[in-house]
């Protein structure tokens, strides 16, 4: 099957300090795989500029189709993503005339003037195309480079969601031509160590992805939620192939004594 | 200052699916943050061997003092982070005696046999230490390389926590001699943008990290998170300067025209 991975980069000394929780990552994550990428990797790095720069070259030396950044677009010193982006595309970082006429809209209906901190947030790579922000100031940028397409996203959750859809209907004209499934089910009553060689049996039988997440106590009162995944060209025939999957695997629950409490 | 930085490596891809949101980084993140690190990236990869020996020496390449992964050290066909921690370290992967010893005792206790499976969780890097893990079953994996420590816990979030403690308790013996400082107040009716010029006076003033979070809508109804932080040597000190560079912002944001919500 054809390479369809992402990759997704989140920039923000609050998530290294543990003081936000990266649920930005989470929500682009489950998007991209709800169209069929397959995310290969998850980057946070601080809001410096060669942390940035490192951040996006590595993930384009790994030649994902896609690559969405999340965090340092606003108008304040640590905001850095639009300058660390250019300078990993080897781009000079100019005034963007689109971004700029956006920001111009929204703050002269409020009479706001716009100061350098605010200009900043029409700086973009050269070439790179500003995405409406219809949330908050900050467009999004988002530029193609030797086949990858990379789209930086403000922070703000709201404000990245709302990028992150301008972005998948306006301009992601190609798109993985393929269908994720996803099903789970909690069994209780078997360990995972004991159900471990029937999944990976099952896991090759079905080339789909199998996974047992512990939700219990190993020893004395196991509970695993089994998820089962897979992606197909064919929607049907995906279906139909976990479905089997999570059969056989209840039957086999079942037959090592276990209880299916949630299907 | 001396280099205290950490990285944390996530295996799994319940995370890279978005099905799972990463609080087990940010746990790891706010724990070695309080203890005076830098956490300077946050890697999340596959439960593939290729990319969790790639996570580990670009991780080891960029010299932290610390790395610590979470995930994969489970008894199914996709725990592999054993595997791939013995690869990135060019080490033999070899049934270690005291983390048998540790497996033997949990399931002789119940009665249970050793299967292969099972025994996975004791095959650990040629000269690794395995950390008692008091709440599941598999053992954490510690070792040396290079000065750096690295210590791969379990992706249970109750686990991963027990066996950090332990490894910090028991095993950490050199710490960093630094204090981090942390607090924040919110500030309503400024625009990130209108006080944006002023935080970054003070962070070269105070050399601090002051950080705006946007809680409301930068244009109609701004409200903003400040966050400011700092470490130092000095508990004294650095707690003195967060507190004078959090009364100069409050002035600065009711000279503004700003409300402060909550201090």
């Amino acid at each position: 099957m054809e390479n369809w991975y992402a990759e997704i980069i989140t920039i923000g000394n609050e998530i290294l300090s543990g003081r936000t929780v990266n649920t930005n990552a989470s929500h682009i994550a489950r998007r991209l795989t709800s169209l069929g990428y397959t995310v290969r990797r998850i980057t946070v790095v601080m809001d410096e500029i060669d942390e940035i720069v490192s951040a996006f070259k590595e993930a384009m030396n790994r030649k994902p189709k896609l690559i969405i950044s999340t965090g340092g677009l606003g108008p304040t010193y640590d905001d850095k993503t639009n300058e660390g982006l250019a300078k990993a595309l080897n781009k000079e970082l100019e005034l963007n005339t689109i971004a700029y006429d956006m920001l111009l809209e929204k703050y002269s209906k409020l009479n706001i003037e716009i100061t350098e901190e605010r200009k900043k947030m029409a700086m973009m790579p050269k070439g790179a195309i500003a995405v409406e922000n219809n949330v908050g100031v900050a467009p999004g940028i988002l530029v193609e480079h030797e086949g990858i397409i990379i789209l930086a996203t403000p922070g703000v959750p709201r404000e990245m969601e709302d990028v992150l859809e301008t972005f998948i209907k306006k301009y992601l004209k190609v798109k993985p031509n393929v269908k994720y499934v996803e099903t789970s089910f909690v069994l209780e009553g078997v360990m995972e160590s004991t159900i471990a060689p029937y999944v990976k049996q099952l896991v090759k039988k079905y080339d789909l992805y199998i996974k047992t997440h512990p939700k219990g106590q190993e020893l004395v009162k196991p509970v695993l939620e089994i998820q089962v995944a897979g992606s197909s060209t064919n929607e049907e025939e995906i279906k139909e192939r976990v479905q089997k999957a999570v059969e056989e695997l209840k039957q086999i629950g079942k037959q090592l004594g276990g209880t299916i409490l949630q299907s």
